[in-house]
């Protein structure tokens, strides 16, 4: 066991040896380990298996629920790692992989990840973390000062204070998402006269008291589905989610947005939260945040902004405008795992108030004393890690110009691929890019044309069969392992707002190239032909509705 | 900037070279990582400063909140963030630190955590992780199996069912009490006729359909603070969040569990959720699983135990007795970064039932689709990494049986260091261990002599003199950097329930020698000499007591 020694045995003084002699230079795990730093994209194209193999067929791999009786050499052990995990497990930075929000990551992480990892940080609180809560404090307030924009005098009045927070640190945009409506749950139920607040009485005694007959969150058709959750948690109920029509380019509507305000208080149902979200999941669109703002503040409503994908837009100069009306929202949420390059784990959400966090603090004995900088006392989640130095050291080495020439190309390739597949006479862009994501799908030219003079159930049948041909292609594309999009359900108006299957595109990896998105298109049209009866289905339909409209 | 050249330019080229080229083998960041990886303990010690820095200090270093606009190089950064971050960070992994639930970790999880972030997988989605789905899966299931012990055909049937789950990895113990919780409320709450369920139409109208006037959830004294934290976010309220008494041993009275919930239901308040705790984190003490189970049994009432802190104790076939009656919870927590020495971000919930989560699950378009094997439809997380990775990897490497041996030195550690301690003539034990927590002071003999003797108002003046002197060798001793001890307040019948400040230790460190330990003591001695005023004060009291009761 436990180091390359010839004897797997379990004695306390094998057990010392594993807290205290690395493994040798030659070791197998020290060799895949260099192999990887020398060149991690060598590494996984070489341990990857590109042909997908059966999820079953993984599963026999993983069968076991027993805890193992004998100790495992960890040289046996890795090999055993490279060949059951490894090389079933995703390429998410290759530059073919385009499907995911998850890209490649810049080197220098690695190493420093690996330090981040020793040194074994718990954020919760300063005796575990010391420097490293001051980095994160900082951390928020660089992510701050990028969303806010507030002065000098105000960071260094609050960035550091005991009794303020500018946000949270958390694992994810799903967590961030969830504090934000949790602070704005409870600051629209506070305490009042007698009552001492939702925190304390809960939920039902804060609505009596109230006179509310219902709590709702207003968010777009197209936020995303962690909301629900977030709703579900908060003991709002999924339906006190209420969602709000999108435009054809899948921005929430101001007016439908104001008239379901109107129409939630006349049933007595308080509206204490509106989301915008600035980079939908599916195709990336912002939503009008001015216009949402103006309509919170006329409210009095909490404005959260969801822009886990979207807010690193705000690195850069050329595109922050995009996100404009940001700035007076109460609350936003920020992936730092997504378009900051960031290692999975690291979601944040910002406050615009410093005090805004006070309606979720908490204090205890042994931890979180009261006066404390202790991090623990405003989040959500207890122990973390020290994620936060890999957001500070990417934004030192990286600066924000550098982010700002990742975010620009990745935008403009967006565009380009977006024309792109314009020209292409056998390919329909369905969502054209407002960030980095794209939709579309394989439309010859003709059967555009029957689907254009097709009407009522005819319309219904072809459209379903292409559905039937986004899938198959998306499934076969992936399991080939070459290259990977993604697919999603949109309802296009030009399309009747049928429910219509579509790849979906998410450029964000800078090693994409050009070549590499004709490719993807070839390669589609490739297994377009691995479906012969398919397409002679879909041919013999449209050749019939042509026919019938001549 | 990138890379370690001397243009610090902005420019795509060198913006891809972050991408695509490691830093080279002589550079700053490769030179720390290798010293790391071929001695950690002396990295620390190289690297971290021993004498504590002040906060205000250590802020200062990190007090800009402006993103910077001129990229760094590698090579520069690494040694800032050593100079200033590393330097002050707390040197967890040292076995003269006793105070912390953070210990050592073995050295094969390093470059194993780099293989794990460098594949950046997500475990939300099987798209997005592969492998690691079915991996997570399996731990999972182990986990499961050491506390329930169900045999092969349970596991054949449930481990990899898509429409089920045997519970939920995520970031830490809190995500994991608070997703047991989540799950208990909405299956009290769950549709019934009409109602669509608490997770549908929310709190307020759960309660009005059931007819309810409250919701509580009981636990000892001794409960994590987090619990409260909980009940807040989950719209029960703080105060329904209820504090049952504890035996002069930290464990909840079941007699008075039994008469405070015949309290709640007579005022028509739902007792839905006992939780038992295995290991507070004060003292490390198991409550009497058994019988709470048997109440809740009878109450139909969810039984969960936070095992956060003790669970791990289940490895070894010597103490698991300790835990006896776990196997009749409905959901247990186990914190793998606690006491099976993983990184720090490694928390689990496991359901008794396999069907118990699918009152918290929930699906989307474009993921989770119905019938996949997403886990990310029972999880409060969205995006998470693949840490259950490093589970899996010590669960082999270590394996059950060497597990054992570091539960079981630890616990006898800990028991040695109480009987050192009692033979000490100038020091308290005040809680003796039960895992491998302890609480003591300092008190020397004639002081606990005077303490015995005092009464009323001299019995607290001397008692907070104590305090005082307990929290102010705490203090320094962490300070002066050699050796760590943590403090909390505790209430010891001995002492009639005065507030008692104390000192901590967690001996799950198994590089911490009895050297160390009497080290430690003799360290406190020597800090006392230091507070020669308060000490003058505490001599005077005592003997003005001794006079008066001779």
């Amino acid at each position: 066991m436990i180091s390359e020694h010839k004897t797997a045995d379990v004695s306390f003084e094998s057990l010392l040896r594993i807290f205290t002699i690395p493994e040798g230079p030659d070791s197998t795990l020290t060799t895949i380990e260099e192999k990887l730093s020398r060149n991690l994209n060598q590494f996984l194209r070489e341990h990857i298996v590109a042909e997908e193999k059966p999820l079953r067929d993984i599963e026999k791999d993983f069968s076991n629920a027993s805890i193992p009786e004998q100790p495992q050499f960890v040289s046996d052990h890795t090999q055993h790692l490279l060949d059951t995990l490894v090389s079933h497990s995703v390429h998410t930075s290759a530059p073919s992989f385009i499907g995911h929000m998850t890209s490649a990551l810049p080197y220098f992480l690695m190493p420093l990840s690996k330090i981040m990892i020793a040194l074994n940080q718990n954020l919760v609180k300063i005796e575990t973390s010391k420097a490293f809560t001051p980095l994160e404090r900082q951390v928020l307030g660089m992510l701050h000062r990028l969303i806010y924009a507030q002065d000098d005098p105000f960071y260094n009045q609050w960035m550091h204070s005991a009794n303020h927070s500018l946000g949270a640190f958390c694992s994810g945009g799903t967590i961030a998402n969830i504090t934000a409506l949790w602070v704005a749950r409870n600051n629209a139920l506070k305490a009042d006269g007698d009552f001492k607040g939702v925190e304390k009485e809960g939920l039902f005694k804060a609505m009596k008291h109230y006179g509310y007959e219902g709590l709702a969150v207003l968010v777009s058709e197209r936020g995303h589905y962690s909301l629900k959750k977030a709703a579900d948690v908060l003991g709002i109920g999924q339906e006190g989610l209420v969602a709000v029509k999108t435009d054809n380019r899948n921005r929430i509507c101001p007016q439908a947005l104001a008239e379901k305000i109107t129409q939630l208080k006349a049933q007595n149902i308080k509206p204490f939260a509106v989301i915008g979200v600035a980079g939908t999941t599916e195709t990336g669109n912002i939503d009008p945040l001015k216009e949402i703002a103006q309509i919170c503040q006329s409210e009095a409503c909490h404005f959260h902004v969801d822009a886990a994908w979207g807010g690193a837009t705000l690195m850069s100069n050329n595109y922050r405008h995009l996100l404009d009306g940001i700035e007076l929202a109460d609350s936003v949420t920020i992936d730092a795992h997504k378009q900051l390059y960031i290692p999975m784990g690291a979601g944040m959400v910002l406050f615009k108030r410093p005090d805004a966090m006070k309606s979720i603090e908490h204090h205890a004995q042994y931890i979180l004393r009261k006066g404390s900088k202790d991090l623990g006392s405003h989040t959500l989640e207890g122990s973390r890690s020290g994620m936060a130095m890999l957001v500070y050291a990417a934004m030192h080495i990286i600066s924000r110009p550098g982010y700002e020439l990742l975010i620009d190309q990745s935008i403009e390739k967006a565009k380009y691929f977006a024309d792109h597949i314009e020209q292409q006479p056998d390919f329909e862009l369905v969502s054209d890019p407002e960030l980095c994501l794209l939709t579309y799908r394989y439309l010859p030219e003709h059967i555009r044309e029957a689907l254009e003079k097709s009407q009522g159930k005819e319309t219904e049948e072809l459209n379903e069969l292409l559905n039937e041909l986004t899938k198959f292609v998306q499934k076969r594309q992936r399991e080939t392992g070459k290259s990977f999009v993604s697919r999603t359900r949109l309802n296009p108006s030009r399309w009747g707002y049928l429910n219509t299957i579509v790849f979906r595109v998410v450029l964000a990896n800078p090693l994409t190239s050009r070549d590499i998105l004709s490719t993807v298109l070839e390669e589609q049209r490739e297994i377009v032909k691995q479906a012969p009866n398919l397409i002679a289905k879909i041919e013999k339909l449209a050749q019939h509705v042509i026919a019938k409209s001549n």
